[in-house]
């Protein structure tokens, strides 16, 4: 029952359309939320992890993987105040222990079994209802698993973890980390549909640059506008909107804008992180100002041939070091083997977070799988202190690959 | 060099501006960053509350603490892939052990030493270089306080924090949540001057809601609306909007927008948390689509009038506990010792995090002193299922508070 938007009338505003490609098709508003069956499907892969790795309990503690599990959705994780708790048991429905401002809005999930207290509380933030309920559902001696590997971390004080282990002596406490990461590496048609329309979103914002930003602007005002247009785009947030405008090139890609003018013989980069229903679109674009040098304009055709030997390669089966490998070649013809010193991988996956696992980088060997949305990333340091960085999302088909993002141009686009 | 905002344009565009108060006077765009004697300030009063407790250094590891002793801004932090530290010794300043994807960023601080390694890494994700700091600055035997008490957490796999205590068998570990806390409390002139200017772009943008928001659209489109008005008022971000309409009331506070299409008898709540170069605004306005019923209206009076018994007592010396029952006499009389069931507490600490300690709720006696940034949130059950709250953002001046949002109308505001 959205608004449909008329992208058209985004789209036909400018010029140079061939340098800055917009999505030739209009996906439809994904419904929001899920049918229970899809949590059903999840859970159900997730506790048959479990039994194979003989634990009674999972533990889970932060924003997206409580949310993948039980569908609750909510801005609130952003305040850092109260710990949140879903547990679940070998077989079952999960069990939610939240703080009660949190009660509706999980109430409005297909959890059943909601425990609330009203936190915060210094003495027992959740520390006795989160013991108790684990006594419950796997006794005292029960083997617990969290996620405990990297990428991961426990949404709870220090201090609470350890009042939970002394009020659970005889538990045992393993790592569970790729209990549930492994099902939330593989997305369903409908997690994808989502991703889908998001990345479209995030494609008719870039598509719009040429049109909102222009020299003259400040860097915070030309990142304000972008923001601006990827919610115009139909993207609920626009939350992570990084990159730089520098003269003859930008030299990190994670900083929030200055006060620099944009300025004819600057390169702009601009990354997003556009989330619909809490789903992510995650890539970049680069743009030149005015005009381009020519280091600069083949560092571009450089990482966009780089991004094509990844897209040729990716299909199930090929593994994460294989792709890095195949795009490093191009990029560093003698060292493919290498990683990406400062960047640390050359892609990731693509969901619920703005970056997941696996990266694709020498020390991961994880198998593309049909159905793993993933970004291809590839960046290299072109001349002193200058990076290039160019990225793709697409999703694993059986023979191949979809794109998510609309394909860039092979040259780099001149902006006013 | 911003572009300054005509907001007298934005303002004059609406009728009804009594039941909308705009801001009346424009605060100049504050200067982005601080200068260096801000990062000393704040460094020396927490090394004197390390040499207090005799601890030898300490370590973080999440964005707020990071950032508040070092400057170091990016929205790179919502990527969960790699962890990042900074280490204070009891003198000299502040070591970052950081990723390299974040040299630059963090050269561009104050910060002279940065330890960088490439991440991710899943066998060595900075642990060593960790380890190996925390022995240089201190010795193996170190007392290393770490932030352990409630609204805390360490963003590290429990994995790694077992690495680093292993690493490190003769160091001691104590609960340094105090040692940063006390400091983060009381705000600077030139923080002041950041949370002035963004609660203003957020009164701009709440003012504006009977122009941009109206009966027949989705709340997913309201929403939408409504954070564009706070980028165009000229905030950087307005990362949380939460809320909802409803028929005849709300139900919580926290959630998302749905697809429900405002209509009149709705109420409506928006709360958002915008923010200017990393500070916080965090308010909520409640509005009335085409009509309200009696009972709605009554509450809107009652919790604003809960607000006025919060501001009329608020200065220094008054604690957290006194201000909760000031209100809660406003909103429950003959029970004001009660805190919120639902909500916990009736308004927190603001800063560079969407909330921050301390709590006014019964269980905190921290005293109010000149410099606290706050907001008074008052909220309760007006009638079966459905709440209503509240919220100003203030400063606690010498002798009272200073309003950073624009006072809203006792009458709850009707639009169309």
């Amino acid at each position: 029952m959205q608004t449909r938007k008329d992208w058209e009338s985004l789209v036909s505003n400018f010029e140079h359309i061939d340098m800055h490609p917009a999505p030739l098709h209009m996906p439809d508003i994904p419904e929001r939320g899920f049918p229970e069956a899809e949590f059903q499907r999840r859970c159900k892969a997730i506790q048959q992890n479990l039994r194979n790795d003989n634990i009674d309990v999972l533990w889970l503690s932060t924003e997206a993987d409580i949310r993948y599990v039980t569908g609750f959705l909510t801005q609130f994780w952003q305040s850092p105040t109260r710990p949140w708790y879903v547990l679940i048991p070998q077989s079952g429905k999960p069990v939610a222990i939240i703080p009660a401002i949190g009660e509706q809005c999980m109430s409005r999930t297909w959890i059943d079994d909601i425990r609330t207290w009203s936190s915060p509380d210094p003495v027992d933030d959740g520390v006795s209802l989160l013991t108790d309920t684990v006594t419950e559902l796997a006794g005292k001696n029960a083997r617990v698993g969290l996620p405990m590997g990297s990428e991961t971390y426990v949404r709870s004080p220090v201090n609470d973890i350890e009042k939970i282990k002394s009020h659970l002596p005889e538990a045992n406490w393993i790592d569970a980390t790729e209990c549930i990461r492994a099902v939330r590496h593989v997305k369903s048609d409908l997690e994808i549909e989502k991703l889908r329309y998001v990345c479209s979103t995030a494609s008719l914002a870039f598509s719009r640059v040429p049109e909102i930003i222009k020299a003259g602007m400040s860097e915070a005002d030309a990142f304000r506008a972008f923001r601006i247009a990827c919610l115009e785009a139909g993207a609920d947030e626009a939350a992570y909107v990084v990159g730089a405008a520098t003269p003859g090139g930008y030299e990190d890609i994670i900083s929030p804008p200055g006060n620099h003018i944009v300025s004819n013989g600057d390169v702009l980069i601009l990354d997003t992180g556009c989330t619909f229903d809490g789903y992510f679109a995650d890539f970049d674009r680069n743009y030149a100002v005015g005009s381009v040098d020519e280091k600069t304009a083949a560092a571009h055709q450089r990482v966009w041939d780089a991004t094509e030997a990844g897209l040729e390669l990716i299909k199930p089966g090929v593994t994460c070091a294989e792709l890095c490998a195949a795009m490093q070649a191009v990029m560093l013809p003698g060292n493919a083997s290498a990683g990406s010193a400062e960047v640390g991988r050359l892609g990731h996956g693509l969901g619920i977070q703005l970056t997941e696992t696996p990266s694709i980088a020498p020390f991961d060997n994880t198998p593309m799988q049909a159905g793993m949305t993933m970004t291809l990333e590839p960046g290299y340091t072109y001349t002193e202190g200058k990076m290039m960085v160019h990225e793709e999302n697409l999703v694993v088909t059986e023979t191949g690959y979809e794109l998510l993002s609309t394909r860039a141009a092979r040259d780099i686009p001149i902006i006013g």
